[in-house]
């Protein structure tokens, strides 16, 4: 299993929810289907997209049943047309037809966020900034959805709250100064953290910048002070690296990537994207 | 809590990709704010939106915290506008930043299947049928989003494998025949369970309703086959439920109603709904 | 494994309670055992009775060792003799005695069930209806010893709270009579859940026809009543399935049954059924 | 919670088979009973029996709802008469019912090995010697099923293979003679450890004696030569406790406490009970 | 419940171990106790210590009865003499005395560490540099024993291998020399992670600070060595943290800070610190 | 797996804490490393030892990766010297790196129990008494811990509460004295249970004596009256076995053995034993 622990719990808890408490003996259609029958079946994309959750189906069918063997025919990462084979899964059909439902759910949400990346990368492919995810994902697929960014040629930002700083609003209040909280993040964490500053006024830019911030992100910035503020930031220090964040759109990433903004952080590309089409055909089924 | 054994293990989940593995003190951020300090927050809906997943963030935070209060300003299912007032949060500061990130995610993407179903519900109300959620949900998470189908007024079919019999295609091929299969079905289920049988022409109709399913889909039927496979259906046997299914749109939706079929299945309200934008707000912060 | 998420659960409890907390190594009489022995042992009935449990068995050593071999002689569901092998096991000796107890303990207790039901269903095999097992189960196990009822050629009630509606006398008075509880019943849950009705006299069974009951059960009637309920329910409906309960003994199950109810229910099939004498003679141990 | 791990995983697998994975909201017919609606109702013997599983369910109750008022009419251990009251249960209506077949299945089936153990106690009470239980129990309640046997005045053996050792038939031959594995049990354990040897002759039992076992079990011996059995071992040193073991009945085991032995030791008290017949009974419902 | 995900299952560990299958009534000492007999305790130290493990043994006896109350007399961190009362406990006798052990091991096992930590503090409290701990921690309670780090006044170093990248002679080899192990690490790795470099001679020294390092680990260097790289390091790129590892003793920790080396790391103070003494005393008990 | 249910827990919290919440794919510094290289380390000793951990380090390594090969170069229990290879590692080279550090950990603290243990052990080889370890363990890790003291060549003594009954000051004063704690603790514990009585003075042991009780532990008696006790308990009764306890140090050791107690326990084996230094070398990588 690619990612032991939190992994297979996912997997425990989609197959009580679709199978019941009976697990494989919940499927009550296909429990009447001979234990010596197995089964060949094709996953195909129905749709023009960027693959996800190959790897994760694969993992998830090996969980259900060691027995059953699944190919990828292309790599997760890859772009699919219409009617192409992803994967190619054979063996008990019982299993194969009970873990149809999980493994394709898996696939067409983490296809939809990959595919869905990819059209804001593709969209600023002549600037130099990446797409970012953000914290924005759906509890509990956190790891597989920022994979699929990923598989959409995104970049991660942090996993959580638990592997760098962002100093918000709220910090900035309770330690009293944008310094004075980068200072007390410096003390009360590991040498090795990093420290990134959220900023909405070029005041706030100023004192991010003299407290030493390794990144900073810009909230919810028009074009022109975004401009700005990354030529201010490049003059003090251009070793900090620079985020732009806030309802980020296909409309109006490109303007954005065109100010020089390192990084372009979207929630959308987690929360809102559309699931792909995916489906498996049955190919052949025969006793043993 | 309301859903015992599940919900607390996505809860994990979740809490264990968002702090990591220390729990509360992997908020690196926050933990720098004194253990006495108390917090109010509001959070707001900002767009229009049919909510749901409050109960949902209330659990949440009760589990993550007891000394957390999280009331509901509306309940799940309420209309909100931008702007408003979903519900009041209070309690050690800590936890609840700790927490928002993950309560908005249950909040946003649920509210989000709320009011793409709702928007469904909309389009028919002018006719006597329902719409009806898929098994096309997000894995781990089926249980919170047919609650939120429900939140938007749409209605839930099957909760999974287990709790009624469907037989579709490969069914009807590994057991001979749709009469063949339904009997099947009849002799190794309990008295209780109930069959649904997928069909995707006249000839198969016509063995369904013989067959003495008690529920039929209509698979992919053009609007025209559609009303005269309903009223078929209607004339030999006017118990059978009638659900119509495969690829509905916001724009096919009302003509599909106007068939007369009793349910109409969309996997998008499920899969595809983009999540509303909800935020939280402290309010006020003290010591204690 | 059969049954992912609860047998393996059920399995971690036995080998807790039987092996403390060292595991393999708790069993402080074997683990003098040099490692390398490995042994053989059959399994063999004591007693006339029908065998439930091998597979479980089988399970339950693959989960304690995977280099157990455990090798069916007969089927679950076969009737067997004293003295008659139910199957070989094979494999390092420590854990071919460590898992002894639990494994015959699985068998005993499933097979008395199995055998328990059988001599209900040879009573009454004249009559066309069928025993049907309830609630009654011991907790943790209720899904094994369902199997073993459908071993002993019984049949399956629902297999819990969730999967069919049964509305007793406490829900009847909290939604003001059957008519309103079961159109209650028919509103809030998905279209293919079935709704049984408990009646105790004839005023409520007509109601519980009137109101469209998929089944009714007829709880604690005495035979002459019970077949006046049958027939009237016949002439008014004869799609409802009609279920005899209530304290029912290897001395009234053939009358019942010759009233023309489909199915008779029995909670001392699963609550009060003796094990059966079973036993596991070790037959070689070699050093390897 | 009286027991903590053990107890609440048994508890988890009783909600999930009964309610499914909805938990609380899996008793899809209480369901629509208004959450603001408490209720009341008692929990009443329906025949004479020694009673135990009172606390567990007491347990069972706050585990479903912290809510929920457990209060025993009598402690576990009494004798009650058919109609007696056995505790009353208060809370939320939907709690009290949607745990109520789980709550009794416990009682009604450790009141069953209480009852059953008790009529060996009885049988027994003019000799000194005590009524000891077995390890074939059901898998996954033990140590309640063992409570259940004190309950009912008997003794508990040791609990598992883990803390006692026992020499039976197997381990003599693997270690060459019974000195030979008593000496090795003493050599491998702690101190504290206590060793049985299972002895089926006289010859074995001269060897038993001479090896300074702590205990011995005279395995299926008829009362004749247990008698002399019982006769030796005093005899040669009388701090070797003695326990008789072997298909004891009610009709016979008056007779084998006769000859003397400390402890008898009976399976069928654990897996062979016939449950107890109890009942709830809701007294009062009301809105709060 | 501090941390909420870990500390229970290591509670849980911890409780099965010393309690066994059973729970709290695995206290075959204690269980005679009445169960309303209540009991107060002070846990003192026995030697001159620095404390550290309080919260966790009050989070721990919290986890095995709510009804225990636990009441620092002084906060981790603090310094004791002998005789100084550290804590006072009180609550159900039977709990508090079967918890004893348990919440006495984490108290003597982290006041260990905190303890020799702070003697190497105090050992190079002259200096500026802080002593840092390793990966080299118990498995299952590093977060504890970084913990007691901070308690004892040293600092953190990261967690674990997923919140820093520290790149080592095989990174190094495998990615084919110093810079390409930075640029790969960069590349694959969200923009807010630090990355770390051991190095063992100038010429990887060099590299390191020309590849842009965020810090450097000077491994096992001699003084006089590590003082020129220091210097050389100070020279090039002074925003460089310097950690100095391997083998530093309380004999050795003086000179190596007087280097001006950043960081000191030290496995030693988490693998080899000697418990502290603690004990706990019943000061009073009494039937409720 | 030597030890199923609590050594997979205690695994699973050592990768979550070193390796986080996506588990393999959380060792950020090798996940660059093609998933087709594999790799081959030596573990190897780097001073004079007793070596333990080595099978809990090969079960770890295939709980991590069934494909890592753990081939010991030695078994646990054997002395070893500076330099000398304990065992082999070979497999994939992600999952090789990523469970050194935990590996590493396993035997390292282990080895430095069975070391220090040693040590007593050698220092009263001229008599016949034996080292006991104490409940004084690291939580989570006792079974191990127990295992290296044996590995050592000391003996175990109870595993925890629950295995045996050992008498002290505080149950004494609550059952009124040593014989009525005795006699409490034989009426409710199994017949196969030991109990050991905790005496401070002569009076307390003639006390422990003349109750019968099955072991006596001397607690902190200096060396003459020692010699006395073990005198007066000999010649009372011989089948008694004699525990001192106490503060027991190198130095004291043999003086205590030398009074002929049967068992010397002492705590600081287990919670004050310095690590052993233990190191992994990669001798080989490859792509495949």
């Amino acid at each position: 299993m690619e990612s032991h622990i939190n992994l297979e719990q996912l997997f425990q808890l989609a197959i009580l929810e679709d199978l019941g408490p009976a697990g494989i003996k919940g499927d009550i259609t296909s429990k009447a289907i001979a234990e010596d029958m197995v089964g060949k079946a094709r996953i195909i994309a129905k749709m023009d997209c960027c693959i996800s959750g190959l790897m994760v189906a694969k993992d998830f069918y090996r969980f259900l049943d060691p027995g059953i063997e699944f190919k990828l025919s292309k790599p997760d990462g890859s772009i699919a047309k219409p009617g192409e084979e992803l994967a190619m899964v054979s063996g008990p059909l019982r299993y194969l037809l009970a873990g149809e439902r999980i493994a394709l759910n898996f696939i067409m949400h983490l296809s939809g966020i990959a595919t869905y990346t990819n059209r804001f990368v593709e969209a600023i492919k002549a600037y130099p900034g990446y797409i970012l995810d953000t914290r924005k994902t759906t509890p509990g697929l956190r790891l597989l959805e920022k994979e699929a960014v990923m598989h959409g040629k995104g970049k991660n930002h942090r996993l959580g709250l638990f592997d760098a700083v962002l100093i918000k609003d709220n910090h900035r209040e309770l330690f009293g100064s944008i310094p004075a909280a980068v200072s007390k993040m410096r003390e009360i964490n590991p040498p090795l953290t990093a420290v990134e500053v959220e900023v909405e006024s070029f005041a706030e830019l100023e004192e991010a910048i003299a407290a030493g911030a390794d990144m900073i992100m810009l909230d919810n910035m028009d074009i022109q002070p975004m401009r700005e503020a990354v030529e201010l930031c490049r003059q003090k220090d251009d070793s900090i690296k620079i985020e732009a964040s806030g309802g980020v759109t296909l409309d109006t990433v490109e303007k954005i990537a065109a100010t020089g903004v390192d990084y372009i952080s979207i929630g959308a590309i987690t929360h809102s994207a559309p699931a792909v089409d995916i489906s498996m055909e049955v190919v052949s089924t025969k006793a043993t």
